[in-house]
């Protein structure tokens, strides 16, 4: 109810704060039988960590992830995967001033209104550290897709005015370019517009677009739970995002049916469709076509210039935030999208195992 | 499990196709004691109801709303609310040829991908009829948050490349103006679009905007029940939605922190904000200000002209769809909109009663 | 939330009063393309019909069903399944003494602090009639699990001090007697008690069996939602029951473990048990053998006799409650317990398809 | 979905197997501002702690709990508490015979079905080490219980054929006797019970009674979450349970009505019942009155003693279980069943808060 939990047939369950002890993930319903160790899963957090280029914070963590539970003999057992990242670097001196007044751009105003008061040490709980668990539970969850031939792919599009779109894609670019943008041109300017911002004791925001590659056709549910609807609320999940687009997004607002519908086509039994605006999903389902997703990041809000806000006594103040922030969110959280997209397609395809009553009596009848 | 149910505390279970015998839902968890009658609900269905403008269908649907369970003496009895609206209208011969093949721009491969058959008669339930039951469950939502000051108002901010903003909002224009722009010239220009799209046998999209006002600070979950992450969910879950925006949305990603940051302010003791880039809710949290949702609406996908798709036979053939459609669904998805963000709003705030250990404690103690 | 509604994959959404316009059931996701009509369903409606035998309340019924939605051509569509049945025989008249005090062994005091008032006919939503949903939804689950070979059959054991065993388990009598005890003997003594119990302005209490054969080792969850904690929970769930055993139930704990444990054993290449103590679940999850459950249903808490309660203005006053009532509870409830379980069932062997992770892979791969 | 996820307001996600690195729990939603520490957390552990007495298995754990998370300055913060335990004692080698063959009358048969491979040290997840999850968040539900004046308090009522009732009841010898059980007598003939088995190379069942004090009527739900149902499942879902009863349970199946109808009464205002057959429960909600649960406990299944059983091959084999075993399971249980009761009534007391809307209407315009 709280919503720190999240799937319908696996269920993330994270917890942690970014100057506590620990974060860690508790993944329940996760299927037994698959071969994983902590390198699977360190190769995902090590996308997200810290202090590995002039676009992240200077802070400097390992983030080294620790399995307590659910693998046995290098497989998964099917009971709770629980995984723990240590702390290592808080200093949770920088923020004591943050106690007293509420940052712009922030939630610490929500989370006193909420809950009365708050874990204000480099904000708590609403800490982008937070994702350390969303990470973790989607790398489980990409490599079981990886085996059915189902490739989710984060990138960065765009960093501010800086923009390329998907036909630059190119995986190897996208871990080796600090922006995660699979074009070294725009990468080099993109580093430029986030070190002049840095200079400027500002920050920036982007876009980040994941594509999925292989989910068969029919993938999703009618109403609620379309998968459109799963995707957007997995992305839009994530601290920093404010939009989120299928397809053409907010484009199609603008078509005629004409130029928006995309054809079917059939070749050698093989059936495609002549364009893809609707992004692979049509009336909540998937296609069989690539399903394309948008989000559209804020630039941080902890900036070093002088704010105006108010603190705790109701008074109007002017601030300046210390500490160690990143300029730019959209790098590091490329591979969030990514694992919040794989996990919201693996669970919708379990859900999906039962749509028809022959696949279970099939299933049970030859067993 | 296969999302037909929607919500925590306010379940909301749809039923009914498109030209079945009904349609309805099922709204569980409503508290007791509200006032309600059918007519209450009657005026947000006849909302959504075709054959009242030139843009919509000439289909003509009464929608007459009858509840079944729940209500006794003209009051809420906490349990399960069965409202249901009889199909009147229902010309499934219309229909027959869609049963062959698949419609570009529909759910129809993804249905008969997922299920081995489907419905097809007017789309069975893929069809928006399906949002009948939406909005007689957000039209009780919408009644018991006016009991608080919340008024939760969404209108057509685009048809095509007629766009107004919310500076043009005006209550009875929206309710009065064919197409939902409570601006009259706009609402004029647009239908011209729209008479100018059916006349070239095609469609248009647009985008609907959905503000709510009076929510308090603290309302949201901080992880994946963020309220934006919610609020994205129940929008992009209406069938032609492509893309929701919160606040400034796709803007951001072109901002530096110095432009997006919101800062706060006190003025006798009100607190507030000097701008609303972050559309009400920061974090996750609701903070105090107008909540701004935007919804990116594609164009009908049923058009006149020819198409070309592909048949169950795995033919690539020419397909002319006949029928009575609407030519935009903008204006008539407005309420839908509206109450879906009113059922979600009420729903988290039910959730956050228990945020404060104090006010579990004082509920039970004081009783 | 509030609890009309249960299960994971398939969902029930049960809603309606005894004394209102109707009662019915929402089924989500039901899987698509098993044959179904309304006589499947009718069939176990008029096993709890009342007004069919002297055991039963006088109040005749037809409680003929209708679907609504979600099922086309003979065969379920995989959305959600409307059904309804109407009330006829209401007479309110009855009950408008009950508005003013609380019954003993009745839901009218618990109602009241709850909700603040209630629907005070026949019991409203805590009448037997609410379980005319819960059946409707369980034939449909009975009717798929027949074609995995599982059979879920319930039976009257006991009536008062009548009781027999499972050695006297024949079908067609449980049908054809009026206790639903599947032996002549028993059903004539027992239908005695019923007589004597109505006679002497009483009622009377019983136990109802129910007993699944052919569900395959596995199913099950191994913590919370243990197959016999999900059972408990259904079978608890139904308005008169006290008591839930799995196997030996209450005996165990008297016993040493060299009684309790069931040895396995394997002949032919077929493992079964030679004794069955544990009820068919070790550990919460099926064994492969028969599953048993019993349920101990309390006496009918209305009768004629003179009571002692207390009224709405705080008075202890003496009351007689007029109306139709059971003299027993047992026989219509026994399709209702016989139901609960063939959902739990299929529920949780619905679940259980994804416990493997190769059990995914190779769904999708032999897609 | 695979169910080591419970709770719908407060959360509770547990993790462990009994050889693995650690055990633990994630709380979620458990509300904010309470005083917490782990002394209050322990205290509770340390009643289910083996090697205490002669009643238990020799392996000596110490069991002390981490709090990881969601606890600021001696409070909780409203977000997930993160508990771990850490195992100090495995000796997996004890176990390495298991991985052969199945026990009966435990688990093992199922786990290999279900999921293809088990964690056989120990039993691994279906050991009773996973019970520390739910103890740690009970511990939480209970302290907040207290606060407003509700006490849940369980003993041991039998081991085997020694019985008592809560006529014997007192806290302090619950916890000063090594059976549990509050009553000297009781508990030393208990314990010789329990030392005959164990010198027999066998165990011992027994009853656990569960009494809650002070829940206000109005609580649970009235169909399928009625308080009961809920109570229920909490309990069966308890390794060893094998039948939940409330109030006089079983025993009602041979009452009639006139012995089982609980009278109300009133004297100065406040309302009682003359007797309480009910267990405090009436058509799922409380009545205000003491609310009643027994669970029923089977002996140990890890008995010395030569048992018959199969192995992997398929083969008919003699075993000889070694290891550390407890003798009985009921007095380390008591705990178990404890919090398992507090979690759910403060989980249904929660989901209550919203049952009126007046009260939601109240908490928000009163802010």
């Amino acid at each position: 109810m709280s919503g720190s939990i999240t799937g319908k047939n696996i269920q993330i369950s994270t917890w942690g704060e970014s100057h506590g002890k620990a974060l860690g993930v508790v993944v329940d319903g996760f299927p037994a039988g698959m071969e994983i160790n902590e390198e699977d899963i360190q190769k995902f957090l090590d996308r997200r960590k810290p202090g590995t280029s002039p676009a992240t914070t200077p802070r400097k963590e390992d983030d080294l992830v620790e399995i307590l539970s659910g693998v046995f003999e290098g497989r998964t057992t099917g009971t709770p995967i629980s995984m723990i990242v240590r702390n290592t670097s808080q200093k949770s001196s920088d923020y004591s001033e943050i106690a007293q007044y509420y940052r712009p751009g922030h939630a610490d105003y929500g989370f006193d209104a909420k809950y009365g008061f708050r874990d204000y040490r480099g904000g708590g709980r609403s800490s982008g550290r937070e994702t350390i668990g969303r990470v973790a539970a989607g790398a489980l969850c990409s490599k079981l897709l990886s085996q059915m031939g189902i490739e989710v792919t984060a990138y960065t599009r765009a960093i501010g005015s800086v923009e390329i779109d998907y036909s630059k894609f190119d995986k190897a670019s996208i871990l080796a370019n600090p922006t995660a943008m699979p074009d070294s041109d725009a990468d080099k300017k993109a580093m430029e517009l986030i070190q002049q911002a840095r200079a400027n004791e500002d920050s920036i925001g982007g876009i980040i677009e994941c594509v999925i590659k292989g989910v068969p056709a029919g993938v999703g549910e009618p109403v609620f739970d379309k998968l459109d609807a799963c995707l957007s609320k997995a992305v839009m999940s994530i601290g920093a995002v404010k939009a989120v687009e299928i397809g053409d997004g907010t484009l199609v607002s603008t078509y005629h049916g004409s130029d928006n519908n995309d054809p079917f086509i059939i070749n050698d039994g093989v059936v495609s469709k002549e364009t893809n605006h609707s992004g692979g999903i049509l009336g909540g389902i998937s296609d069989g076509t690539d399903i394309i997703v948008r989000a559209y990041v804020k630039p941080t809000p902890s900036i070093a210039r002088t704010q105006h806000t108010i603190n705790k006594s109701g008074e109007n103040i002017d601030i300046n935030i210390h500490g160690r922030h990143d300029p730019v969110v959209v790098p590091r959280a490329v591979v969030v999208v990514e694992t919040m997209c794989a996990h919201t397609i693996l669970d919708l395809m379990i859900s999906n195992m039962s749509a028809q009553a022959s696949n279970i009596v099939n299933f049970y009848n030859n067993k």
